[in-house]
């Protein structure tokens, strides 16, 4: 049995702007969608625009991770889409949130924080050190990998403590940042992963693809005995009589 | 300079229920308020149906380290201030959870989870182990100490993964909960405390009184150089030429 | 390729005590290596009293993951045997620690900490809780599972905070313990599991076997680009000059 | 009451080099001491090559918090100091170690791995980023603080995950650094704090000094009710009945 992935993007910049389009023309999640095919994953993509941002009932029903892009249009993403999405991931869903998806409706209501965080575009050098290096979403890299041009995020990162904190970036211009972030809600697993501005060819780096797709199969639901949670009040034989 | 507490109770089961108001006839706040009182805090109470609920922009910000205590009305509790409580939460002031304070909403927006547990009340033994014995929450406590009739919550208890756990608790009937939860969130610290039933004298308890008063000192904001935040993208002379 | 599993055991009580022959006749790591036998893994034995204690440098070469069950011999194991294993997790080799491994010379180097805790034996009920339902070594399991009869550990536990506590005990008696504790150490994964006194039929329960077969995927080395550490000082052309 | 305060110093490179000697003309430790004099601490200083380092079960017993810092005769410090200064702090003295100290016996024991890092010394600038604003080690800190010129540590730094990782370091030459590590272990508290080499005037610095500061006080013993430890099993009246 495949693992099922659905692809979320926003799906704006690419269209309207040339340089970011010329990038990816086939949208972020399209340049995804090809690059982490593989024979466990069965993979679709969903997009803002369509009825229900392409993320009905059904189509979280039927997914197992759902990764998340998004940046100027997070305002437009409607509550009860991002109620949805949140419940699935608090039953069972895995979540990858992408670079900006940090101020995303769904990625705020799971923090309960403000996951504000310091920037700068100005197409610095990012190196990503491996801080967890036994971590799953490590593997097949080295002590670190670099990116020549990305924007820079720094801290604070205004985010609940993560469970892991697999990569700790180093910028040129003088920040650091907690780049690969885990945690456990729920019943669900999320991963927040920060390269991947629009104006950078980030997603069709090698690396960056391998920590996507090392983080899938990490965030892939757990299989428990329905039903997961326990739901009535247990039996009570084993409490003494309280005469 | 003393800490200013402010003790938000909802108050409603106090005055509608003689067997809770034969418990706490001053209210749960205006038992903790006396019980607490100590030269270095400066303690006011709050309650739902004081306007505003008692919480208004003026005492917030009057307030250093805020306790909440409700149940039966968590959903009267108007939205407005519940962004306001979590604000100022994430700025830095202090939020002590009583028991089924769980599920108020302050606590879930600040959790990002469903908060959900199992319960049930028979009046069961409740046992809380020290498990954090360096933390100074569980300073003056033994081992353990013991209520002796309480209301049993169990795990699955829905929460991030807390960032100390001091006190897990052993119940009669067969369950165990992690009782004593901290939580750093923004500028801010959360202390969630699990005993507390209203049918209880549990606020009267002397180990109670002391978790709580050590929770208030923990909880007290961190004094740090203004602006708190880093909001400028700072100065670029570090970043090399990258013609 | 399958992954290399050695089950270390002390290999004492089962060969001088009846009673314990009677449950374990080809010892605890009999049982063991018969029941997790499975497709994906190459499961070999290694006993105290063989040379070197059957942990040569080859024969840890050869392994992904160690399980450890010793008790009543900790200080025969050879202190070169000992710092071999440590500096094999630290390289990457899974550990898991069973029962009263607790106090293994192994277990307590590689902690730390004393590793002390409350004990007592007379064969009373515990109940396993999962807290960490997202968990991977939680996979098939309830909301929690029982061993009608075990040894009581309590807390405190004397170790450093689990990076994960995937199960919570209650014992009938009053105490509860961190039963399954997870820890990440250099390269490698440590997964400590509570139950398995030798007075009762603990590894033939399905429950615990489903526990530690889940851990032995879960502590299985994460390959990386070799080699693992950065070892040489980095080139320097980043660094601005200091005139 | 006041915090009885240990700094103890290696002690040679200030009587051996000439540069070392002019930054720290009484020693390192005899800088500390001066500059964190307080009327809430009562400080005293021990060194290498006083008998048994100045570390006598006496010296011990008077030291609410233990100041570490060696570097080049981490071996000459003798085993069996080594065990009582890890058992006092397991028994409840907090332990700040204080840059080269991470390869101290005495660290390396009580964090179980090897603490390894990369290192270079060319007198780069490091940034100290707060990464946990909420911390009182972070009081009175703003964002980040800066050294002109330190030593660079560099991750992977092999250490157990941190209970908090209050500092995170960028340095010029491309490195990221935990910088101001938090650990519980058994009663006791330690606090890693990176910089301090002994070529620059570090513990001159006045944020570096306040960090110290903060850390003492919260690295502070609490107070139990005695035993700290529930040594005797307990009673068994809860147990039921197994018939």
């Amino acid at each position: 049995m495949t693992l099922r992935v659905t692809i979320w993007n926003e799906y704006r910049h690419e269209r309207r702007r040339p340089d970011v389009g010329g990038i990816y023309p086939d949208g972020i999640h399209g340049c995804l969608a090809e690059r982490l095919a593989a024979a466990d994953l069965t993979i679709r993509t969903a997009t803002l625009d369509e009825p229900e941002h392409g993320l009905t009932e059904e189509a979280l029903a039927d997914t197992d991770v759902l990764l998340w892009w998004g940046h100027t249009a997070h305002r437009e993403v409607e509550d009860a889409v991002v109620d949805r999405v949140a419940a699935r991931v608090l039953g069972g869903m895995g979540l990858i949130a992408l670079h900006s998806a940090h101020y995303s409706k769904v990625f705020k209501k799971l923090m309960g924080t403000s996951c504000s965080l310091l920037y700068r575009d100005i197409g610095e050098k990012e190196r990503l050190w491996v801080t967890a290096p036994s971590h799953p979403i490590a593997a097949g890299l080295g002590a670190y990998f670099e990116l020549e041009r990305e924007e820079m995020y720094g801290e604070f990162f205004d985010v609940p403590r993560p469970d892991e904190v697999v990569f700790t970036s180093w910028f040129a211009g003088g920040e650091v940042f907690r780049s690969g972030c885990c945690y456990a809600r729920g019943q669900g697993r999320i991963f927040y992963f920060r390269p991947g501005h629009e104006l950078y060819p980030t997603y069709r780096d090698a690396n960056v693809l391998r920590v996507i797709a090392n983080a899938i199969r990490w965030a892939a639901p757990v299989r428990r005995e329905a039903p997961r949670y326990y739901k009535a009040v247990p039996p009570l034989e084993r409490v003494p009589d309280r005469e």
